[in-house]
């Protein structure tokens, strides 16, 4: 039988299809997430969840007339194969490739960028009060996941809709799951007939719950709310994983996302992993102090899995807390823990801590509250792109009165620092980027679960003509670069905030300084040390590398970092050019 | 008759009095707040609206055993007048005076800080878990606003609650108003018997609703939360300026907070006001070009009075949005309204921009949108202290690739800003401080609507030894501190993004500058200054001047600035001593 996918070229040309034929249009684009997803890894649990959705949305629904709002955007593997991306996908989320989530500048079905949960409510009313300002006709479908349903923003974006009785149509795509189990209220509530009573609280019509894989009753449910002329929300339970045995065994990490597999024989093998990653180093700190000291609690918003932490939750039940997807909560909350003399640490991915920047500012650092922060995902994160790039949070944070911000270069330097962060009487701030662990050269590869202060010397050239101040594994890099070079020095930073001020003079003796850091350079590390440097009237060259003053989009992040001059390569090309400029003038 | 009052130095004296007496209680506590607030000024219209409820409160649990976290905390001037501040609230407000909001370091009896909307059921929570870790024994109850419930942190911690079984008292103190009326669906929902279903939708055993006024109910129903052994709301209906009719009668301005006043034969003197403020030269910039430009829409988060918006939405009902407290939504819905081609202009207060950082990265800079953000109270804020500076809105958005950001020095400027903001095809900010319209230098007084582009001379001195770059009203200190120097220069920066390196780099060729911001100076434009010197590899002594490293109180703002050296004196100051150092070397 002829295959019907490569017949789609836009939502059209699903609508042109017999009803008949969906089931097989489904069945087909679910072969094609599992194989695509097979060769070049990504979020397929929430995607082959929300095959028969995305295909009766395109059916009842003609976007981009009606404005298609999706939440995240991992689960739209099936919209990216119905809207003309088909070809394209085996170079999903590689550089220049079919973007991980959804893009408005790759496709005029995307109406909306989205990375982060809970936001398309919001956008979705803001779409349609500027439609109707506007006199643009079409209508707005909202589709928001039920993890993401616990976020503050879809509450505020509900709650304001509600009020203006205007016809969002919201689609709740009930998989019962986060990327880990949802918490809450919420998730029993949605099992419920108070479903119904809390929706219609907030002012709108409810609709369902219908089953997420019965396409004749989606159709219908769907329908019956493009007709309405009020909000409206359709409740639709779904399974995430749904068609791929792997996936629905294990929602909660093949589930959610998962590198290159093969699929052989009814089994799944692997084809890559096994490294140590920094946040299973964090993780095996945390462990080990949390074995000696009670105080220590560990918060986590919905990223039990992301962060390590699993292990740990089964180990000690009491004292770690998924609090779902709900940043500011976590942070909040952190800070009603620590109140009591506790010493919450509160794991959370730079990206999303951008979530609870006031309740950092406010509920945190104000009061001088010892909350740690376990910033993962610190710097560029590869193939998850521009939304999930871990850019600003020492930008952000250091300016914050109070807060101790640091970075270790290996996992070695982890249990040091996380002693460190406890031994403080504030808050602190410990930033590690996402991948594996970086080997350690010899000078700095001694474990130490003590407290440290101040900088160290990764390398301390008696008559140096330049120093690399670097922030987190960037000494290794600059170890590198510098190794051949008697005269060139290399200062691993540890500290942004209280910059480590008597090494840093040191350093700048010289005369030529390269600061490099994972992040901004606007505000970064490297402003840090100008600041230093201007108020205490010492003269010196320096050179800022960082990440760049755009949004960086996907792809490799080994690749991207040669490509910006953050590996050791670069860091020696920036060197050079300082000491050449010198001779220069 | 005695006063009950001065007999009262803690919640302990409360719980002795017969319950006969505590209506002459809440009369003394009305007679003595109103009288505060004519003496000094404050948020007199919630803290009479909540009288009966703090007394009742007080009655029924132990503080500080039990701990009472109070959202916001502008409702509270009753909790300190029973808490052992009474003698002292005449200093309310001022340098070194009682706090306008809560904090722990002035009593054990504020359990926790705030002064920012909807965090107390998520620290709440958080109190509650970690006594419980402990073994620490005692209730904590979390009173929340109706208009705070909007916001999205308060329904996260809502939901980790409900899903706790833990038995936190979270207690509605409804008044039916934010600081505007409140908008949304949650208004109406509270007025109905959907009050009940939503929260226990949400896990909650309800009470109520009752009136917040009747001691005899109200403390009937804190005795029934106080027992219960799972999570409970009291909700208790309460009014908003109770028993002075000035502030019954107009909520939404004097009912919230005022001057200092005086109550003469049933009529109100006010005895300040009058002077145009930034905020309206902002709503008047903005009018004009809703008059010309049919895009051009405004968003709020419950601030229609404070940005001086409220003529402008009974102008333009259909064009001017008050969303209610939700920052994060305001962000994101601008978001929507900018895609479907609309220039939306969200108005914020700096220190509430804080919530929506997230969003405003993703949601608007990352899709490239044309949002406005007119950041208000933006620099020091005086009497509102710590929670409310607007410290970090330029060195957090700074960063954020194709984020314009911008600040007028006077009224006049900001047509000019405006149009410059909405001829630009990406995202904008313009922020302007707190307080009255300084009156411009002539150099500076010509009115334009033209679009500006990059950074303009206020007085350049032919053979100038050191240059002043400043941001916003700062230009003019500068102008007075070198005015009277022939070789003193002054540069209005005007944009700190894209920083104007052309004049800068003219300006640095002096070999000095002083650079002056109101925000911090660790990542603000000085920072910005700095980076684009050492790219350029141009040596010059430079001395940064802005807020300091610390959490600034409440206080007069003006004499703040003299204390900071952030006016012409401290300017002069700055000067010399670079000047003298220069000398030196």
């Amino acid at each position: 039988m002829e295959r019907l996918l490569p017949r789609i070229h836009s939502p059209r040309d699903v609508r042109a299809l017999p009803e008949s034929e969906l089931p097989r249009l489904c069945e087909e684009l679910r072969e094609e997430i599992i194989a695509v997803c097979g060769r070049v890894g990504g979020h397929l649990g929430a995607s082959l969840g929300a095959v028969e959705l995305i295909v009766a949305l395109h059916r009842v629904f003609h976007s981009p007339q009606d404005a298609l709002v999706f939440d995240v955007g991992h689960q739209t593997y099936a919209h990216k194969l119905l809207t003309g991306r088909r070809e394209r996908m085996d170079t999903l989320r590689q550089a220049g490739g079919i973007a991980p989530f959804l893009d408005p500048r790759e496709s005029p079905h995307d109406a909306l960028a989205a990375g982060h949960a809970s936001t398309a409510v919001s956008a979705g009313l803001g779409m349609l009060q500027g439609r109707r300002l506007r006199g643009l006709p079409g209508h707005v479908v909202a589709v928001v996941g039920d993890g993401a349903l616990t976020g503050g923003l879809a509450f505020e974006g509900l709650n304001n809709t509600g009020g203006t009785h205007l016809p969002l149509v919201v689609v709740l795509n009930d998989n019962q799951m986060s990327i880990s189990a949802n918490v809450g209220a919420i998730p029993a509530l949605l099992r419920t007939h108070e479903a119904r009573a809390f929706f219609e609280g907030l002012g709108f019509t409810y609709l369902g719950p219908v089953d997420g894989h019965d396409l004749p009753a989606l159709l219908h449910t769907l329908r019956e709310a493009r007709a309405s002329s009020r909000p409206v929300v359709v409740h639709a339970l779904t399974k995430k994983g749904r068609g791929f045995p792997p996936a629905e065994a294990d929602l909660q990490t093949r589930g959610h996302a998962m590198g290159p597999y093969e699929w052989r024989d009814g089994k799944l093998v692997r084809s890559r992993g096994g490294h140590r990653t920094f946040s299973e180093a964090f993780a095996a700190a945390l462990d080990a102090l949390m074995a000696r000291d009670a105080r220590v609690v560990a918060v986590t918003p919905a990223m039990l899995e992301g962060s390590a932490l699993v292990e740990l939750q089964r180990r000690y039940p009491e004292r770690v807390f998924d609090v779902g997807i709900a940043e500011q909560h976590a942070v909040t909350f952190c800070a009603g823990l620590a109140a009591t003399g506790l010493r919450p640490v509160c794991a959370i991915y730079s990206t999303f801590l951008q979530r609870a920047y006031d309740q950092i500012i406010h509920d945190v650092c104000l009061p001088g509250l010892p909350v740690l922060f376990a910033v993962d995902r610190a710097g560029l994160v590869g193939a998850d792109g521009a939304t999930h790039q871990g850019a600003y949070d020492v930008a952000s944070l250091r300016p914050i009165p109070g807060l101790t911000v640091m970075a270790p270069v290996t996992g070695e330097d982890l249990p040091g620092l996380l002693a460190t962060a406890l031994s403080l009487e504030g808050p602190s701030l410990l930033r590690f980027p996402r991948g594996t662990l970086p080997e350690a050269p010899p000078a700095l590869s001694v474990e130490s679960p003590e407290p440290v202060r101040g900088a160290r010397w990764v390398k301390r050239a008696p008559r140096a003509r330049i120093t690399f101040i670097t922030l987190g594994p960037f000494a290794l890099s600059a170890w590198e670069a510098a190794s051949a070079e008697p005269d060139w020095s290399v200062l691993d930073a540890r500290f942004v905030s209280p910059l480590d001020e008597a090494a840093v003079l040191e350093a700048a003796a010289c005369g030529r300084l390269v600061v490099a850091e994972e992040g901004t350079t606007r505000g970064g590390l490297g402003s840090a040390v100008l600041e230093l440097l201007a108020a205490k009237q010492v003269p010196a060259r320096v050179t800022l590398l960082g990440m760049p003053d755009t949004f960086v989009p996907h792809g490799d992040a080994r690749v991207q970092r040669a490509e910006l001059g953050l590996d050791a390569a670069g860091l020696r090309r920036a060197a050079l050019a300082l000491l050449a400029e010198g001779k220069a003038s």
